[in-house]
């Protein structure tokens, strides 16, 4: 296949295809096909390409070009892109751009990370309040939207205090000469540019908003955080649970093309943390050694007394956290959740324990069937409770509720579940010990 | 606190702020809580709850007042709405409908379950791509956009087939004259209304889409598939993830509200497949019970064992589901993720197994410190493998991959993970048994 195979090959892929292609290769493979695109589809491309790439692929340019994309990004993704890298770096992008540019990417860069200013679209058009529709729509003509993103509007006063939102759909279908005061949406959320970004996208989630303005501390407009760049905070917030639900932390790369020691930095604190919180469980094991060596077949239930515990705790871990992370549930809940936790662990605990005994008493004996079915129900509803409260803590205490993560809470989950078991099997087990 | 004073409290909140907290009431009190609202905010209210409590809030109230408030939902949720309630319920607010809104809801309801016809936005309105933006704007005016969400016009030929699509910040912005030909992006993504509307849906936040065209088989437009439809349809894709991370099915319901019997039911079918699995571990010991009673202390360790082998599963199984989950990673991949899992899982196994050898060591013996890091070593790589490879399995066979959850993987590294611990034992502790 040669070079104007490919290039024809390229042209009949989306944008969207070419970028996600673009992230399965390495950066040089990326640099290669990058170059095939003509100069338009490039900027596109590399609009897509999560920032990791976008400073891989700004590396391997010349100069010119570097500079050219950048200028092609948006406002928000181009300060994005240049607060990721080095500081020495950043600083001779920035001099490469146009006067007008640097001064707002140096204004997006003056908001703290993570803030709803950092990811905003400036937007210097506004509609004044004392309008009509047509006059609205005169002094719109002509201006540049950056109209990629741009469906609502900012209503200000002379001052540019934000009083009103008006969407260009109400705009474009109404009577020419109807007061914008007439037409705006008084009821409008906003968010100051200092807050966190992650509140503010949460919010143009859950109030289905196309563009959610962004005020400075006197209420006065700056831009809009729009639906896309909410979506993609939200992406990466999905994925960062994701992560840590799984007991890892989140990567900073794409999975294909992270390198295998980062892989295993992100994994390896968890594991660590884990292995040394498993120490307890050795602890508890010994302590019960007596017992186990009277008792062989005891040893040999242990792995599904706490695999069950495991299960049990990370279903309830995992139902809270995501109730938390859609606001469903608060810490204030707890009660609530603590008496629904105990009584579905209760509930699975019976169905489960009723299950296994006649096997288990068949096979063995029925003490032995008894130990196993009073255990599973005692950790079904211990291990409920502990996974439907640990998220609530770590919320309450400002800590990521995902990290008590399926690991954490099976892990804590085994330690407590075999001092069940054990002090079971020792009251029921009296006489054969 | 007397109606009044709640009125006036309720009066203070946002519509968002109302809906979340009357998502957390039983159903009685989110009646009561209802019948407080006046009229279109009892609407706005009713439009941002999810269709679970939609449809018990309609129980709630009288006929008159039920169709009222179908009447005022968007036509897509309304379809939604109907097409979760028993059918002979839905026949009956069916006719309620006026005839417009009647047609437009049986053609919505007329697309299958899941699709990406159920879930747009019919639109009537369409530009001709031989018209200018004058007369574009002209046709527009007075026109029912359903403003809440069109931000984007499709622009057909006279036989309503899509060839384009123009933002209406582009209309507003240009001149009078300008052909919408010119003015229209021709690079259209577009479904068709039978595709899967997750599918769609992770069109629209790929390529940064306001709304995305849904066609018919013969590419003529009907209507959109708008992006607070999407995140919706993405925020519950999320959901349904996280839940089978942690070894349980979706709930129908917010958690708070669901029944205790719903939440039992849900996990409950997976903690029996898992304990049924664990019956694996229970064999590996029993198999193994001459070498557990000869050195009691093995069986001090398997906690642990089972513990880091079931994490170091969870994280790989955690990063290629959420790599797929976002399109990174393919089942065509399996080679990379094994070469790459493997690499990971020695990395982390060499790290834990010096780290706890001079420890075992110096407590127990050298040799069953000897042991245990090897079989760290070999647990880590082995449940590495399974966690990346599992999930790739699942989605090339077309089941979903997050079933393949931290539970379902740590119950299966348990009982492999044994027989590892085991036959290391044996053989390095052979003059010990």
């Amino acid at each position: 296949m040669d070079i104007v195979d490919l290039q024809t090959g390229l042209g009949e892929l989306t944008t969207v295809e070419i970028a996600e292609e673009m992230s399965r290769l390495g950066s040089t493979d990326q640099a290669v096909l990058f170059r095939l695109l003509d100069k338009d589809r490039a900027s596109q491309v590399f609009e897509y390409l999560d920032v990791a790439h976008q400073a891989e692929l700004l590396d391997e340019f010349r100069e010119g070009r570097s500079a050219e994309l950048l200028l092609d990004l948006p406002d928000d993704d181009r300060a994005q892109l240049l607060g990721e890298m080095p500081a020495k770096v950043a600083a001779r992008m920035m001099a490469g751009l146009p006067e007008d540019r640097r001064q707002v990417t140096a204004q997006l860069l003056g908001y703290p990370e993570e803030s709803a200013g950092r990811v905003m679209t400036p937007v210097p058009t506004v509609i004044s309040a004392d309008s009509t529709r047509e006059q609205a729509l005169q002094k719109l003509r002509g201006r540049d939207l950056r109209n990629r993103d741009i469906a609502v509007l900012a209503v200000t006063d002379h001052t540019r205090h934000l009083v009103g939102l008006v969407n260009l759909s109400t705009l474009v279908t109404s009577a020419a000469d109807t007061p914008i005061a007439e037409l705006m949406n008084k009821e409008t959320h906003a968010v100051n540019a200092t807050d966190d970004q992650e509140k503010a996208a949460r919010l143009v989630q859950e109030a289905d908003l196309l563009a959610l303005p962004v005020v400075d501390d006197e209420n006065r407009f700056l831009g809009m955080l729009t639906v896309d760049d909410a979506m993609e905070i939200l992406e990466e917030e999905v994925t960062e649970d994701a992560y840590r639900a799984g007991g890892s932390e989140p990567l900073e790369q794409p999975y294909l093309t992270a390198t295998v020691f980062h892989l295993a930095r992100k994994r390896g604190v968890w594991l660590l943390v884990l292995i040394l919180t498993a120490v307890l469980t050795v602890n508890v094991m010994s302590f019960f050694e007596a017992t186990l060596a009277s008792v062989v077949v005891l040893a040999t239930f242990v792995p599904m007394i706490t695999g069950t515990g495991g299960n049990a705790g990370s279903q309830a871990a995992s139902s809270v956290v995501r109730a938390l992370a859609v606001d469903e549930v608060q810490p204030r809940d707890i009660g609530r959740v603590i008496w629904r936790e105990v009584r579905v662990g209760l509930l699975l605990g019976v169905f489960l324990g009723a299950l296994i005994f006649p096997f288990i008493s068949l096979i063995y004996e029925w003490r032995i069937g008894a130990v196993m079915s009073l255990t599973i129900i005692c950790i079904c509803a211990w291990a409920c409770i502990v996974g439907g409260v640990l998220p609530l803590v770590a919320k309450k205490i400002g800590v990521d509720p995902a990290v008590f993560s399926t690991p954490v809470v099976s892990t804590l989950v085994d330690a407590t579940g075999l001092v069940i078991y054990f002090s079971i099997a020792q009251v029921i087990l009296a006489s054969m010990l």
